[in-house]
């Protein structure tokens, strides 16, 4: 299996700006996002302070962040990170349908996970879950609940389709949804699940669904469902200066590790935590070396 | 006295982003530096790890760096910061021959203060000074020497040579000296001060001469210097992750806050920086006027 130097989730400005310099330092990079990069910078009408562009649109400044990756030759994975796990030398990372290896991780997954439906993590592994192409195979023959977060999603649900007996899609975006016709569209607001050793019950503020499984598909994952272990200081991951977490070779920046909210700061942290990867590899690799001589 | 909200030290990118947050936040501003900004921005051949810039000299950064503050019309003050002095509520600047208050203070200085000779810290304040116009009065007829790091501290020699009775000025820079005429250039290496209750002798690679005070005017000042009593960390100021030092209102940003010394991280921690000075402000506001409701 394909291991990698450095992981790095996310493609706003602080995994560019990650990605950009452990390219410079020759590391071995798989760089996982979508390839329109952040709807955070794609949205912006009017930027003025990102130091150097006096006055620019979102859509401009993307433009400028893809040509300078695409200079670094960095491609972009175009997928979602389920799960990274910790295996003590080293992480195993869910990316997609695909298993990777990584010595390092970068967290930039920005702050788009939302507060979790009551229920939710209670049940998060029972009966709730944040993968589709994980965790269908599960389901086979059974009832569940698709709430998708963004239209893409909508191909998460027609893959589950094809497995499970009944699928219910709860669309939490406002276009007009295209899904397969085995497809129960709800267009109900999902308040809370239910259960007892498991989750049971979708409870909208309408009505109530018993299913097998609620797959809840967002833009991201909450780090501390993405990373077991890691340690968060409110909703953001607990990072110092040099963008450690309490995960050895896991980093954290941008909007992930606390605020402020901005592009340049993210940028910056991107900057920094790319270096300590580095720096902890180097040092892995010289351990290591002094072990054998 | 004219009294402003946020004070700006350097004009290398943490100092020149924390300008243009502030800005946005309709602070009033008082960024003091150079005009020609920062020497390590300028003298850069190619920088490749400024995200959204994929190769670029430092040279045309710096271009892009000055738009920038132009556009915000930041103006920037070109002296050198001599003294930060707390004041409890508020502090007192020396800025080169000016003292100004200002209520928060953003220290972006860089790392440009270099090892102190032997003597220098010891006598400080007794016969070594770092500020030729602050300090001249006290050498009235007295026999004085200047060690000066940049080509531009000769204008101080030169105010210098109409107060002391005699000035020796060693320069530390490769470009040729031009200064009054009263004065003694020695072209040697300076070891070490030595005295006894206060600063007596000079000695250099060649000589020992006996003075009343060295003045040496390097490009920035050490930051335990600058400002009394502030908390370093190493040759770095001590901060959290919100850019605050141990001094209430005073905030540190860019390479003097400590490694990586990068472009990126000091523009992104001047963000920090300048919106940490912004709520400060905030809360004291709130807190005056609901102590007079
Ligand atoms: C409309 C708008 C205007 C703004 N204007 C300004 C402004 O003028 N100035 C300013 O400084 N800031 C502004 N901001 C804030 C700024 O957008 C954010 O601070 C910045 O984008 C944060 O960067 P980031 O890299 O940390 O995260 P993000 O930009 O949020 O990027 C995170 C990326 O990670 C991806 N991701 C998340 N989880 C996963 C996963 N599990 N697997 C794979 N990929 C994942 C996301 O899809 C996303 O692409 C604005 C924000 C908005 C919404
Ligand atoms: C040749 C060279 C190439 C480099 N290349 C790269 C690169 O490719 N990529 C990268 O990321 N980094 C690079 N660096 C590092 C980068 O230059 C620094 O990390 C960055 O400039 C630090 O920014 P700063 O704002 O903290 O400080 P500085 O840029 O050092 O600016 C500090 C400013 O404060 C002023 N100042 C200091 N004290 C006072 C005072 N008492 N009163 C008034 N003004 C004061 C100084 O005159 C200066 O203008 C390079 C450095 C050099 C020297």
């Amino acid at each position: 299996m394909e291991r990698y130097d450095i992981a790095i989730i996310g493609t706003g400005p602080a995994g560019l700006s990650a990605a950009v310099t452990a390219a410079i330092r020759k590391k071995k990079i798989l760089l996982v996002g979508s390839r329109d990069l952040s709807s955070k910078v794609q949205k912006a009408q009017e930027i003025q302070n990102y130091l150097g562009f006096p006055d620019i649109s979102g859509a401009e400044l993307g433009k400028a962040f893809e040509e300078h990756i695409d200079r670094m030759q960095v491609p972009i994975a175009e997928e979602r990170v389920n799960l990274i796990y910790p295996m003590g030398d080293y992480f195993s990372l869910q990316v997609g349908q695909e298993i990777c290896e990584a010595e390092t991780v970068i967290l930039a997954t920005g702050v788009n996970f939302g507060k979790p439906l009551p229920g939710e993590e209670e049940f998060l592994g029972r009966g709730v879950s944040y993968c589709a192409t994980c965790d269908a195979p599960l389901y086979r023959g059974a009832t569940v609940a698709v709430i998708g977060y963004q239209k893409s999603e909508e191909a998460e649900a027609d893959f589950l389709a094809d497995i499970a007996e009944k699928v219910y899609y709860i669309p939490m975006y406002k276009e007009p949804v295209e899904v397969s016709e085995k497809i129960t569209v709800v267009k109900e607001v999902p308040k809370e699940i239910t259960g007892g050793m498991k989750a049971d019950v979708l409870v909208t503020n309408e009505n109530s669904y018993p299913v097998d499984c609620v797959f809840i598909l967002r833009e991201s994952v909450s780090p501390k469902n993405l990373v077991p272990g890691l340690q968060m200081d409110g909703n953001h991951v607990a990072v110092n200066l040099q963008m450690e977490t309490n995960v050895p070779g896991c980093f954290a920046c941008g909007d992930i590790a606390g605020r402020p909210y901005q592009y340049i700061k993210s940028a910056g942290q991107g900057n920094i935590a790319a270096l300590s990867a580095v720096s902890y590899l180097d040092q892995k690799r010289r351990s290591q070396k002094s072990a054998k001589a």
